[in-house]
């Protein structure tokens, strides 16, 4: 088993935190996202989307989705939890992962993708080049807001995002809450219940991963 | 338990094609999505968001997604199993259904909301406006058209998207195929793999729901 990995990017991070969190230890290959590796045939390959991370199980299947990875190595180490036990926290896991995916880490990568210049007619990942738009960085911006505030409101009386203890949907949280900082947006600023979140998410060891 | 629904919305019909695979049935709540009952105060109390399909349990918790609520009444109706038995297979539901929600759902409704005059300020659900741009309905367009090719491509060896039976990937991927028509897109056309699936897949009784 090995993982298509890059060490500065939020999505991979999700999944080193996710193998850091079972205590597990997985083979890494590194995809240079700076010299565009993942637009290389051979990487092309393995996802035709262009994007890591990707877990090459020893099947040979590819899963090319953090939340995939994260359900096949759930079946492989079920301990600890981190994708609920019961039906309805699997449920809230998925559904608390889906929106810090589709809400929060869309509406960051809306922003940095058409305002970096390093991400010039990258304004989507592949093999397809789409311009940038600068009239979508200040859309983006009240995206990420909106995002915010809403998890702000679900924090406010809870430990943990989706469940009773940790799981997939506060990594995600706290990759991205934290991939914020690449468009110049400190999220835990006025929202008290994030900080708070956030202090004990980031003190635990897998987020170093 | 309650599903809100909207009987025209892509969304709504994958939670009711689920539940119509399941064998079961439900309690529909209608939220008019033509007359902005999701707009309500009371529907934004059941979900912030302003989205359906919204599955409301016995125990009073509100499910917004529509893997979430596909994992929930798996758990409580395992047969006949439409999200994976094995790891692996369980992994790959989520992966094909996470794809078609976020490069083939995404593309689509960007070319809608940005195109459409009912979509004025509605370029997202919920509750802030944000303006059409309609330099993003041919972007929208280019991105269907990536999508598709990369499921033709998938489907060209196999009858199901994500594992050896219809699963939920199937049924997301049965709503979108048929939602491109709101867009006057055609994706069958130039596509056989996925013109052979769609007659397959069009021809169970779920696709009636």
């Amino acid at each position: 088993m090995r993982l298509f990995d890059f060490n500065r990017a939020p999505n991979p991070r999700r999944a080193r935190m996710f193998i850091a969190e079972k205590g597990i230890s997985i083979e890494k290959v590194t995809v240079d996202l700076y010299a565009m590796e993942q637009l290389r045939p051979e990487f092309l390959a393995v996802n035709p989307a262009g994007t890591v991370p990707v877990l090459e199980t020893d099947e040979g299947v590819y899963l090319t989705e953090t939340v995939a990875i994260a359900s096949y190595l759930e079946s492989l180490h079920p301990e600890p939890p981190l994708m609920g036990t019961t039906g309805i926290d699997k449920a809230q896991v998925l559904m608390w992962n889906n929106i810090v995916e589709q809400q929060g880490m869309a509406a960051i990568a809306e922003v940095l993708r058409n305002w970096s210049p390093g991400f010039a007619n990258r304004a989507f990942p592949g093999t397809v080049d789409y311009a940038q738009m600068p009239e979508l960085i200040e859309r983006g911006r009240q995206r990420m807001t909106q995002f915010f505030d809403l998890i702000e409101n679900r924090l406010k009386d809870r430990r943990f995002l989706a469940a009773d203890s940790y799981t997939l949907a506060d990594i995600s949280l706290l990759a991205i809450t934290e991939f914020a900082s690449w468009v110049r947006v400190n999220p835990l600023r006025g929202r008290p219940a994030l900080a708070a979140w956030h202090e004990a998410a980031s003190a635990r060891p897998s987020a170093q991963a």
